[in-house]
């Protein structure tokens, strides 16, 4: 099949996007020009607005029959805020250069202001989520934040655990990925009217895609081509971050293929991820990590079966599809 | 007069105190074990609990017949928190090594812990704000932390502008400093009942002693003794930021003064801190920081005089005097 781009797959949402849009700059810009400047450098970085999307579609796919309100615009522009928060504070953290083809604001403004850009960004997402009646949806993005720093601690405390087992990969990852796309599609959902089953089954949608595109991310960082990709690659071999790929390979590859991964990690070789990557690809370890990803993009998509038919509906079977089969 | 320390003036909510304390800990503690060992560590920072401190005192002080309630304990957990994740991050921004005479999480862990670290403090400190009946208090913290994120990158943008006037001085540790204080009281006050006029005018008191704080905490950071004060000193000559006797020294000092501080701060001596400490002592920079900070405390200080008699009011007004007789 061909791969349809993202922005395709999303027109029946084009206006609720582009007004995500606005109000994310509107309330990031402020009186302060040097503030400003950050704001509109991390802009850059936004491209796919995969998680505005979660929540919008997941509201129409909840009631195809009711509108998107502002109040689903403004719970869009809070994920994104929180995600590009996430995304800040990672590019820190991962001493990354690069992020969707623009130097990252750690490379370009130094870490202190990245580190303080990041704040700035989940402070505002707070204080929009508080302009909301209803407490609901604060408690629970507070309640996935929590979540996500729980996962990146987990994350940074088994740096260099060679033996890192798949179990904790995968609470790592449903923590710091997959639970903030499981969040926004119940907000879309309850914010929607949507009933607590239909709301836990879009739920599971969120979670199960999100754990698949974390995988695919993992994979891509190990065989992709950074100039499609968009972003610096090698950044978890680099960080001692041991992933699905090299889990299974560590536990499956022949004795002495599992000794020389161990020491390539260890090693501070110039073409470390050059060695690392000739020799996990001829092995089956690439193929159980895609295999698993496509497990989770069918438990996504399983999910999706009762709800009536919508174009929103359709959209989010499509996209978890894409999750899988997007661009090396 | 014999300087009072702080827990000998807070006996009238020593029990708020304590479940304040009580709070804090259970908020954090989770199911992950690395996770609860940084917050164990984070913990011995806490010293003054100025915030609660605040919190507490400025309900008392408005409604000085009414109970405090969970309410206000809550509120005054969720302060430490924020006040907690800044310290955190500071430390990352400033490379401090030491913070309450023990090591930071910077310096112990390295700078990832301590950035998450840090938003899983902040993340905590909404998620327990978000569990109040009201979105008062969470509109209200979100709006002051955007304001504290935006007084450090007005900071970090003015590193090493030797240049930097007072009027910008007093914007960066207004909004990064003073704002948080003055939230303390505003919502103590708030939540006991009290009149906007009441509830403003500690707002006010909590503004101007902020302000004094800061002001007293950079003239300690050049004057002080390491050991006395407790932390790394110097920080903000080894990281470029003016304060208020730099500044003033660089208004008022003979010309051959000024620009042997510009060419020392410019440069890599390392005794670079002894020599700007020589230059700035005998001048009159020191005494006008002082008399800056004294005229802040009388501002805090006259706040408080329509508010009816109580412990807590005396000890708002004791507390006020603290701030610029605390130890060197």
């Amino acid at each position: 099949m061909t791969t349809p781009t993202l922005s395709s797959l999303t027109e029946c949402i084009a206006p609720q996007l582009a007004a995500v849009d606005r109000l994310f700059h509107g309330e990031l810009s402020g009186d302060l020009a040097c503030v400003n400047t950050l704001v509109k450098h991390v802009s850059r970085f936004r491209g796919k607005m995969l998680r505005p999307c979660l929540v919008l579609l997941s509201a129409k796919a909840a009631s195809p029959e009711a509108n998107l309100s502002e109040v689903h615009v403004t719970l869009a522009t809070v994920v994104e805020m929180v995600h590009m928060a996430t995304l800040v504070h990672d590019d820190v953290l991962d001493d990354a250069e690069l992020r969707r083809k623009g130097a990252t604001i750690n490379h370009l403004k130094g870490n202190e202001a990245a580190v303080l850009l990041g704040d700035y960004l989940i402070s505002h997402s707070y204080h929009l989520c508080s302009s909301l009646d209803s407490q609901f949806a604060a408690r629970q993005i507070a309640r996935t934040t929590n979540t996500v720093c729980e996962g990146e601690l987990l994350q940074i405390d088994n740096r260099n655990n060679i033996d890192l087992d798949e179990q904790t990969y995968l609470q790592i990852i449903t923590r710091k990925t997959a639970s903030l796309c499981a969040t926004c599609c119940l907000l879309g959902a309850k914010y929607a009217g949507a009933s607590d089953a239909v709301a836990s089954r879009l739920e599971l949608y969120g979670l199960s895609l999100g754990t698949a595109f974390q995988i695919q991310d993992d994979i891509l960082d190990i065989v992709g081509d950074a100039d499609t990709v968009g972003k610096t690659l090698g950044i978890d071999v680099e960080k001692g971050k041991m992933t699905l790929p090299m889990i299974h390979f560590m536990r499956t590859a022949p004795i002495e293929h599992r000794q020389l991964l161990r020491s390539l990690l260890l090693s501070h070789d110039v073409d470390k991820l050059e060695r690392i990557r000739n020799l996990i690809l001829p092995s089956k370890s690439i193929q159980y990590a895609r295999d698993r990803a496509r497990q989770l993009v069918d438990r996504a998509r399983s999910t999706l079966v009762d709800l009536p038919d919508s174009d929103a509906k359709r959209t989010l079977d499509t996209m978890a599809e894409f999750v899988v089969s997007r661009p090396m």
